[in-house]
Order: structure tokens, then C-alpha cells, then sequence
């Protein structure tokens, strides 16, 4: 069980960190890169080859902008691609656009802007089909939500 | 393996046609479903809880304008939802935003406007990573696509 | 009579007190929660039922992003609902946009981005058709305003 | 028991006949005006002395473009106004705006773009708080509603 | 020869201030009122007459948000009416187009989003058709900023 | 007395004779051009010489896209520019912002898309500012239009 | 002197066509290909290679939606690279966005929604650096150009 | 080989500079204007003879709002211009639109909102088609990028 943390640019970075803590905090391996699609495609290309040698069972890619990366991830592998739009201009539309309007047959699965931790959420659902433990760690993270909503509940809202 | 691909209003049948032309092309067995998040939630919770039951290993919803039917199915289950924007009113913008922009933790996986084919392709490469098959049919799928364009190349464009 | 105010997580609490404000400055009876449509779904239900049954006569809902909670509420109540949009990405249009598409027959009566105080006037307003003195206390306080306009207008503008 | 329906233009009627649908199918009296905001604002004006006169507990009124007339209606009375905004441009969204953007203590309960007929059940909601039969038929509505749609998921979906 | 400036909130001043300055510079006559459209029509109604009856040849009107307040003015008199889209949501779109988008006969000729300076310069260009004088001032200050832009084009630039 | 009518291309042509219209039943001499601001700006600079040499008191220029037609001509005159924002892509607003947003100091008296009508309305005001009898047949005009509402008025509306 | 002219889609061809007129009435030698950059991407990067190694000195790549053909050649060559945004979703905001938002050092020249004309008259000036000859040509289709306005313009306008 | 860097208002100088920087990074002569194309027409079009006589080969023109200035040199000259949306309102989108959507036969190759370092990148590598010098230069500055990005791969992410 492996997944894939990749992004384009240093400076989205730290809109990646949030799906770092989630797939450690369920105790998923990651392996996580800053790789341009632009800037170097060749590296990318040897990237996802080596995805796929080394069982990567599911990719994250976040970019701002036309935020090309996680479609020519998705173009080069059948491994399912999460994409995060993230905000560098027109607060982020150009990015989920440039994401989500894939054409016919390579899809991303694409979250909402700037959300990597739910990206990292999709990665996990999508291994807990697999995985019965994973599985069952979501719905007892699922649960503790739950209560914790409920505790905040009974206590009612102060103004 | 079995995939459920539900959708609010009989309006919204034509536009998820084409998704299920994808599943039977690589032999998934599918559930269908007309059934409005809005005017039947209960049914919708029964729904969900069959999909439990039966194994559905993953959920593709189709929905328009507020578009909550992918969200309200994802919150209620973790087997991962994938959501299709359907176009009914300002280009289908409202739909996509509805259902990408979903809070921490309660992911749905988007994919373009209408574009359901592309719901029944991410499907199958979310239930690849679990099905060494339907992987292997997948990587034969996109070959020929290749040999496709490829021939047609070799062609060259006609004016 | 009876306001119940809801919003989906602590972050949107700010947006809502004007609300209170209003509703407090007209005297009438709220019961305030944050209870999120998304995860905890049941204990939302929960709560709907408890509306029905305390006789709550309006619900005010405040949500962001792919903001589904009024709509919600909505499918599963005949009291009528107010949407207020909170604005957390692309100003606000994703969770306007969520809120006042609904599908024919479930209806949310949405206000202005951010605008919580107008949902609070609003549900005064609809209150105000069964409660002649609550009706007479709204056209007191517009008569107190438009007679600050006025005195500010005899004052003239100082540049 | 009546509410009042009006538009600013012939050219907009078609889009507001639903909504006089549903509210013959409720048994809702309701008085159906043509008054332009902008073109005859003194006969508006009467309009709504009309309306306080004679008994309407709500407004519905539609409008397209830079859609103003809800907006002057409820700067005029405090009877609720439920503003439909009608496509003429830009898929609605300059009508949408207009409507719902409205400054605090003169709200505008708006519902979605063309959607004429929400305005009507909104209208219905409303009333249903002062009108305990309306209420039952509500829910009687909302019921054979569920069951139609019950009806339909028992034959499943045929493609 | 006179102009009314107005808006419709003393939080809209600031942006309004712009106008003042240019009005001044060109030694236009200004009669300046913070009276809002929607929390008092009559008053706004009584200020129109005054406008009529004191002479005002042209109307300033700068509004935010569902911007009715040039409209409004634009529907009680054939004074021609300048409209500022004034920004509070949303970057100023939702107030461009509720101001510029006015149905056929009652137009408002519409400047940028928070231009209030445009507003004013637009103002003097209708005067200046009627006063020679004020033509000439404009052709003056037309030529003082072509020098100035000419003189800084001899500098260069430095970076 | 004179209106200048511009337009940059003969596909504009139908969406500005609503203005020729309305400038022929207000008896309004104009003189009207196809001239665009691209393909022959030197023809351009030469008209608006022509219109300052023939007394040209108001311009209206209508084009579409990056619509720099207005923008342009109002560079090179003080005489009032009316810019109508016409569709070619994108419902209009292309047009419309490049047309609207003009820098500090040379504004574009701005109307609704595809509005020419309302192009016409406004020179009619502006020039009624300074000749008295088209002031009169202006408010003759709006008074007509206020019969007609109130007549259709009493007939009331037939579904 | 060459032009490669690039679509991804048999559905983009007849969008594409005015540009092959335009090169082909200035004699530009071109080589037209229909290559997708998700569906062959490796086809792509031998096509582009194919570019350098024959001596094209501009790409035209005209795509749709999530439009990254443009993009993914110029991340491969040094060659410039001229996207036209087609139309196939939201009146072509997602194609315009997703081609013209490029990161810092890999631009895209990008031309007008759908104006695949543009796209070769941009080609030719490009060229038109290098061949006198072509610049010669360009200037002369400029001026027969001003010449069929300036004879239009002396007919006036037929309404 | 020389390139001209303009703009319109000192207000844009700043996001102007990164193109500067690139162009003397490249050894690449420029001469730099700040001339407005509203406020001074005239001067621009003196400017855009001196290019011509000068051997400008390049033009890069940075405006923003209603931004007339890269299509307005595009009209006067054949020379290729590069323009550059800078962001003043609606993030960037009027800028951008205004620049892109020009007229069929006059195009202006535009980079994304306030992208002017791709400005400078794309200048470049129109000039490379020419002096293959600079096509060298060219491609050792990407093969310099692609070796820092490799170098971080190997670093990996730290987190």
C-alpha cells in the first residue's frame, strides 16, 4: 500500500502539508515529490514509471494556475490520479478548471481548491476498497467526528 | 466488484448514458438508481445502506444546479463517491462548484461537466487498484486508443 | 414562537452573530446550533425532528463552500429555511450558488453573501404574517431608520 | 389567505406561469400584476399600498437583467418578497445577483434562476406557519412526492 | 450648472470621495446626499423632485452590492443618471451588473467598479455639450496630462 | 443637434438598429459609421476629426469582444462616448468589462449588453440637458409608457 | 519556413480551419497533425521531435476544455507555441484559462476563444521577424484591408 | 534584435519588472515606455513608428483593466505584440479578457495576469526563430532548470 504526494512548484508546498498529516495520522506510506510538468517533463515520465514499479496504488498531484500536472500524470498511467486545485490566481477557478475538464477517458478525480486533506481522504477511501483495516480505521475516524459533533452539541452554542 | 450509478431526476438519464456504456464495455455489474437527495432522503439512506450491504465498491452520482445529491451520499458512507456535474442552468458551473467544494474530511471525486464517461473510467481505475483484471483490461483499453490515434496519424489531416 | 439558527462548523460562527443581534433585538426565542450536514448527518435528522416538535416556525442556516446544509434541512422539513452563503473561496458564488439552485419543490429562501443579519430581518419578516405585533415592531424599526436617514441627510454630507 | 404575483415585463410571463401552477394547485388566492419597476415606479408604488390594504401576506416577484423590482417592493412594505431572478443574459446570474445581493434590513428571499415554481412553495412554506391546513397539505404534497419516487426505484432504471 | 452626487451608505463615502476632487478641480457646483434607495424611498423620491426644481443637470450615483440606488434614481427623472459600481462583494461584479444592466428606456450610463472619478470626469464631458466653457477646461486639462505623460516618455523609464 | 453611430463590424449591424430607432421617433439627426478601431484606426482618427468639425454632440459606439472601440474614440475626443457592449463570446461580458473599466480620466458612459436602445435613451438625456424641447418630448415619451403599464394594468393578467 | 498546425480531437477540426486558410492565402507551408496530448502522449513527444528535427519555426495547438495540448508541446521545444482556446464547455473560460495560465518560463501565446484565424495571422508575424518577404506581404493584406473598410465607409451605412 | 517593453501607468512598473529581468538575463537589448494608449494616443503612435524605424522586432505591452494597450499597438503596427494582463480588479479577469479576445486579422499573443516574465520568455523565443544564438541560449537555461529540478528530486521532500 503506497501512495504518491506530488506537486509542481516549492511554493505550493505548504497547501500540500494537510494531506501529508492526514495519510500519516491513518498510517499510509507516502513517497513525495516536487516535479514540475512544465519545467521537466522527462523527469515526470520517469517518475510515473518508477509509480509504477514500486506499486504506488494511488497519486496526489496539486498545481496552481493551468494546472496541467495531474492530467499528464493521469495521461501516462491507469493508477487513479486525485487532483488539488490550488489558489495561485482568480481565486483558484483556473486551476479546478484546468483539473477537472479532463477529456473523454483520463480522468482526475479532482477535490476542492486548495483542499489536500480531502484529496488525501479520496486516497484512502479509494485503498479501503482494498484494504478491509483501512476500511475500518475510516469509519471509526468517521465515529470519532461524530462524537466529537455531538459533545459540542449538548454543550450549545455560546455567543 | 459492483458499482452503483445513481442520479436525482429522470431529466439528468440522458447525461449519465454514457457511463454505463463505459461499465458494460469492461463487464462491471451496476446498480442504477433514480433517486432525488432532495425529495426522498430517506430513501437515499435506505439506498446507502443497501450499497453497504451488497458490496458496492464504489458510487457514481450524477447531479445538476445545487448539486448535493454526491455530498449527501458521501457523507452517509466511505465507499468512495464519485460526483458528475450535469448542466442545467449557467454552463453547469453551479453544479461543479456544489459538488467539488465539499468541507474537510467528506471528499467527493469530481470529474467535467457531463462528463459521465469519464465518472465509469474512474471508477474502473479506482477498482483496478484492488482487481489485477480490470487493470490489465484498462491498460489494453488505452493501448488501442493509442494505436487509434496513432493510425490516424499516419493518415494526416484531410481539409 | 420559535428561530432555531444552525451552522455547520465553528469557523462560520462570526458570520452568524449579526443575526442573533437582530434576532435578540426584536425579542425573539432562538435555539442556536452548530451541527454539520456532512459529518453527522444523523444527529442533523435528529435535530430536524426536534424543530417539528418544540415548534420552531423558521431555520436560519448558515453555510460555505459546497454549502449543503440549508438544502438539507430543507428536504427534510416543511418549515421554511433561510440560506445565508458564508463566503470561504472564490467570494462566496460556490456557496450562493450551492444554496439558491435548488431543485423544483425544495425551495431554500437565500440572502446575500455573508449577509446573516438579513436572514434573521427575513425570518422576522415571514413571523411577522402570523404575529401582528411583531409585524408592528418591524415597521417601527423601519420607520426609526428611514428617520436617521433623514436627520443625516439635513446634516448634509461633510467631505 | 393571498398572495400577489408580479413581473416587470410580458416578456417574462412564460417563465413565471409555474408558479401560478402551484399555487392554483394549493388553492392559494393570489392577484397576478405586469408593473415595471423602472417604467411606472408611481403605479408600483400604489401597487403596494394595494397589497397591504387588501390582505397579501406575500410577494412574489420575478425579474430579469438588473433585476430591481423585488428589491423595490421590499424597500416598501415588510410583507415578505420572494424574488425569482429570470434569464434575459448572461445565463441569469446579473438577475441573480441583483435579487439576492441586497443591502442590510431590506431582505429579498431569493430562490434559483427560472425557478419560478420554488417561489411558490416558498409562498406556501410561509403561509403554512399561519395556516395550519396548509401545512398538512404540504406535507401531503412531499408524501405522495417520496412515493412516487419509492415507486419509480421499485421498477429500477431501464437504459 | 449643477450635479448631485449620492450613495446610499456613509460606508460607501470613501469611494465617493474621488468625484468630489475632480468636480472641484473643474469648479462644478455640487449638491452631495447620503439617502439609501431601499431604507428610504420616500425620501429618495422627495430628493429627485428637489434635483428637478433646483436645476441638476446631471446625477452621480454610487452603490454597492444589488447596486438599485442609480436605477431607481434612473426611473423618477430623465436627468441622465452616472452610475458607480461601488466594491463590497465579490470584486464589484454583482454591483456593475445590477447598474448596468437596466431593461430598454431607463438607462444608466455606467462607469467602472469604484471609478467615482470617471463618474466625475463623464459628468463634465455631458455638461461640456452645453458648456463652452467647460469644454474648454477639459481640452485644457486633456492637454496638461499629455504634457505630463510626454515629459515623463523623454525621461525613460528607470528601473 | 447630431449623433454619431459607430460600429466596428457589419455582423454589429442588427444589434445597433434598435438605437437607430429610437434616435429617428425622437427626430435625432445621426450620422452613422461601420469603422473598426483595428483594422483602419488612422480612418478612425480622421472621423472623430470629422465629428468634432460637424458639431457631433454624443457618440455611440457599440462593438463586441476585446471591444476597444469606445475606449478609443473617447481617447481622442471630449465629446461623450456611449459604449454598448455587444455579444460575440461569452454571453457579452468581455465586451463589456473592455469597455466599462477604462482607466481614470477618459470614461465610457457604459449601458447593458446588446442594449443599443438604451445607447440611444442616454444620448437623448444627455442632449436634453441642453435642449429643452427634447427634454419635453423625453418626458412625453416616459409618460405614454407609464399609460401603457397602467392600462394593461387594469386589464389585469391572462394565464 | 514551416507551421505545424496540432489538435487533440477529430471534433476540434472544423474550428481549426480558418487557420489553415489563412497560412495557405500567404503560402506558409504547413504540416497539419490531429494528436492528442492525454490519449497518446508518447505519439506527441515524437511529433515534437519530428518539429525540431524538420525545421518548424511556430506550433499552432488549438484544444478544448481542460485544454494542455498547447502546454505539453511547449514544455518539449523552445519552438514558439501559439494555443487557441476552443469552445466545448462555459463558453470556453475553462480552454481560455487552462492555456494561458502558464508558469514562469514556458509560455503559451494564446489567441481568442475559438479564433483559430488569429492563431496563423500571429504565426505570420512571428515569422515575418525573420522573412522580409512575408512582412511585405502582411503590410500589403493590412492595407487592401483598410482600403475595402475606407470604400464601405464612403457608402455609409444602409439601415 | 531589440524589444520594446511599454505600459501604460507607473502604477503597473513593478509587475512589469520580471520581464526586464529576463531580457537582461538573455543579453537581449530593450528600449522601456511608460505611455498610455487613452491618455496620450498620439505619443503611442509616434512610439510605434519609432519602432518600425528602429528595428524594434518585439513589442511586450502590460495594461490592465480595460486593457486597449497591447490592441491598439497591434493595429498600427505588424511587428508581433506580446500582452501582458495586469491585475488592477476582478483578478485580472477584465485585463485579461480585454487583451485576448481581439478582432480576426489583429492578434496580440497574450501571456497570463501579470505573467510578465513569460512575456519576456515568449519574446525570446520568438526571437530564436530567428538568431539561432539565442535558440541556444534558449535551451541551455531550460537544461539549467531541469537539472535544479532533478537535484531537488534527489534531495526529496522535507516536510
Amino acid at each position: 500500500m503506497k501512495v504518491a504526494v506530488i506537486f509542481g512548484s516549492t511554493s505550493d508546498k505548504e497547501k500540500m502539508r494537510p494531506a501529508i498529516g492526514i495519510l500519516n495520522e491513518f498510517g499510509i506510506p507516502h513517497a513525495d515529490y516536487a516535479v514540475s510538468a512544465h519545467r521537466n517533463p522527462e523527469l515526470l515520465t520517469k517518475l510515473i514509471q518508477e509509480f509504477e514499479a514500486t506499486g504506488v496504488e494511488c497519486v496526489i498531484a496539486g498545481a496552481g494556475l493551468a494546472a496541467h500536472l495531474p492530467g499528464v500524470i493521469a495521461s501516462q498511467t491507469v493508477i487513479p490520479v486525485i487532483g488539488v486545485p490550488l489558489e495561485a490566481a482568480l481565486g483558484g477557478i483556473d486551476s479546478l478548471l484546468s483539473i477537472v475538464q479532463m477529456p473523454k477517458s483520463i480522468p482526475v478525480a479532482t477535490v476542492g481548491i486548495n483542499n489536500s486533506a480531502n484529496a488525501a481522504f479520496l486516497a484512502i477511501q479509494m485503498l479501503a476498497v482494498k484494504y478491509p483495516d483501512l476500511k475500518r480505521k475510516l469509519i471509526a475516524y468517521r465515529q470519532r467526528m461524530k462524537e466529537e459533533i455531538e459533545s459540542n452539541y449538548y454543550k450549545g452554542v455560546e455567543w
